[in-house]
């Protein structure tokens, strides 16, 4: 038995007046996530646990049965990775946002009106970088997806330890602050502070930049960095679960984490992490990779990425795209053979334009699942699921033992008790 | 007030094709159940928690109020206390089985064809033996239901730390290797596997099994010990609980349990663990032990076992049967003065073979229990039970709760907290 695990990048959602008080999610009407939904038991999810809201790497570990609260080393160290970086155990990694500032360095657009294309040119000019604030420390620099990308220090004495957060509107880029008084932390605000600027200073007047200002659009004018992390360690999937394990994602973050757990990563043409990413193309994908894995997770970002736009019409046209992608799934595989399981990591309410704590919708289908009566897959169908409610740590075992191979009662060999789930 | 608790033994399942997508107990109609569940309230019973498989003693422990992870020793001990064996504390116990080896020690039939009687003769050929590689060491086998036994190794200097496993058909029987490399763990591995050579010499040619292999059936030519423990501990019941309890049960595990937990064991005559048991004759048991008890647990090991063998109308049968006994003891009860709670202690899907961590369905019934809508005793009408989804270790809280005798927070000398449920 075979298992695929579609995950909807901030998929959950609340009721909204726009939509007649139905969610994104019921709003879409995703005839295929409904089948899974009818053919499968369904409950609602809360990654970590009721009331906490969860970033996706922290989410994602979850589900894949990891503790967070021992293997979260911060968020640059699992983008690093996946982005390819081959981190050491030195460094500190941090997410490194291309976003818009005014002169005093005012965050003026989040994201610089989400540059694609033309954030790849620019990243060419973010290399080699010397910093006068840490001359022996190496700068890498590594643009991902449109505005995203990965900013590695590479020395010693650093720390993640620093204020580097989120862009946010209105928020001042170059103040970020050591968070203890440490040399390492000291030093490595001031490096970041100062790539910060020398950013805007590479950034501000280059010609595409000076393009996207007569377009109206914002200029791509600084990046910055946030999120930092060590190098993090993952036990392989194979040896917790015995499973082969294989990621379809286009997120570095994703794709960081599935890599330490020693899953084989499926690059998709096409796919962009945004709306307008191919999903027929990863369900393909998906497809061929379950041939020789036993376990395939499908990672959709766009959901997420609409909802922190607060795009209505976003949210419910890249649910209709994960429904086509569900529904290629569903056709090219048997539920004799295979599990399917269709899930929201966290919900990013578009009205709130953030993660909540809000349970999102799970549904597990399987052709010896004992069914419950939900033929929807929403928040509100899966009120009445058979699954009840139920934490991120319990999804890898319940699948397993779908699988038939239930995680045993634990003796060690002292005879008293160790893992507790 | 007063309570039964009704048990069958891996009764759990999964939707079956063969079944038309109904699970045995859906398939079994079984009316008396669905009438406990009409009259109490339902859900569904992790007994450790979502994703863990646990061995009936893990599972049985945790029903009873006890943490299976800090409280167990090892199956054999369960074993050894529940067939009446006086367990010293340097014993070493082990589940013993009546198998079927090749000449190279191959298992070719993990329980001799389920060798009944027969088992009884062959045992008495198992005595006073003596063993080469510890001949300090007496060597106590006792035979309990069929193909099962019991076997101690007393002495000094023993340890469970073996890789005694339950027998599986393929395994190579003398091959039990020291688990950690203590003298201890070494010494009781040896003595295993010269245990199970001299059982094969003396088995392999006697009368009975020169008879079975004329009829075709496996002869019973070997004993292999699983499962080692030592001797367990536990809290007296009444002790914790107050509750004057007694088990009717064939198996010496669960009998084992109950003695150390202080239980009255009643024998009942025509128990036989398996699908054949007289369920009728452990309703009438039950019914005159719940006269001077608070609490009866009764144990049914058959549907397990059919369940084992991959059984479907065996697994269908025993149930019928435990429903004659439920409606046997609903008849002669009054609701104003019992509870009766019905639950399977974990899943055995019958095309597994083996123990899953599905969840299994509860109900309970009483005249003050708020009732549900659920007016079916089995996994998908429990879906939508008021209990929702429960874990082992709350059932005997609740349980007492219903009896008046709630357990109270607790509130130490330090102020602060001891009981964590």
């Amino acid at each position: 038995m075979k298992a695929i695990i579609i995950i909807g990048d901030g998929m959950g959602d609340r009721q909204l007046s726009e939509l007649n008080y139905l969610t994104p999610l019921e709003a879409a009407k995703p005839k295929n996530m409904d089948n899974v939904a009818l053919l499968g038991v369904s409950g609602l999810l809360h990654a970590i646990s009721p009331g906490v809201a969860p970033g996706s790497d922290i989410a994602t570990l979850a589900i894949l049965g990891y503790d967070p609260y021992r293997v979260y080393t911060g968020r640059g160290g699992f983008e690093a990775i996946g982005a390819g970086i081959e981190l050491r155990d030195e460094d500190v990694a941090f997410r490194c946002d291309f976003a818009t500032v005014n002169e005093d360095f005012i965050i003026v657009d989040e994201n610089a009106g989400r540059i694609r294309e033309e954030a790849v040119e620019l990243a060419t000019q973010i290399q080699d970088l010397k910093l006068r604030t840490a001359s022996d420390v190496e700068v890498i620099f590594k643009q991902t997806l449109g505005f995203k990308g990965v900013l590695v220090l590479r020395g010693e004495r650093l720390s993640p330890n620093v204020s580097a957060c989120k862009p946010k509107l209105g928020n001042q880029a170059d103040l970020i602050k050591p968070l203890d008084r440490s040399l390492e932390a000291k030093r490595t605000a001031d490096a970041l502070n100062e790539f910060i600027k020398i950013t805007y200073n590479v950034l501000k007047d280059h010609p595409i930049n000076q393009k996207r200002r007569l377009k109206g659009k914002p200029p791509a004018n600084v990046l910055i960095p946030w999120g930092g992390g060590k190098r993090p360690s993952l036990k392989p999937l194979y040896e917790r679960y015995g499973v082969k394990g294989a990621c379809v994602a286009a997120a570095s973050l994703i794709k960081g984490i599935c890599k330490l757990a020693c899953m084989d990563i499926v690059d998709v043409p096409g796919a962009t992490g945004e709306v307008d990413t191919n999903t027929i193309a990863k369900a393909d994908a998906a497809l061929r990779a379950l041939k020789d894995h036993d376990l395939v997770l499908i990672h959709v970002e766009g959901p997420d990425e609409a909802s922190h736009d607060g795009d209505i019409a976003g949210k419910i046209l890249i649910i209709k795209k994960i429904d086509s992608m569900v529904g290629t799934i569903i056709k090219n595989i048997s539920l004799e053979e295979n599990y399917i399981m269709l899930l929201a990591d966290h919900a990013t309410p578009v009205k709130l334009k953030k993660h909540t704590a809000d349970p999102t919708p799970i549904t597990i289908a399987g052709s010896d699942v004992v069914r419950d009566e939900v033929s929807r897959y929403s928040e509100r169908a899966a009120y009445k699921g058979g699954l009840g409610h139920i934490r991120g740590k319990y999804i890898m075992p319940i699948l397993l033992n779908l699988m038939g191979r239930p995680v045993e009662f634990d003796i060690p060999s002292n005879l008293t008790g160790r893992v507790r789930l």
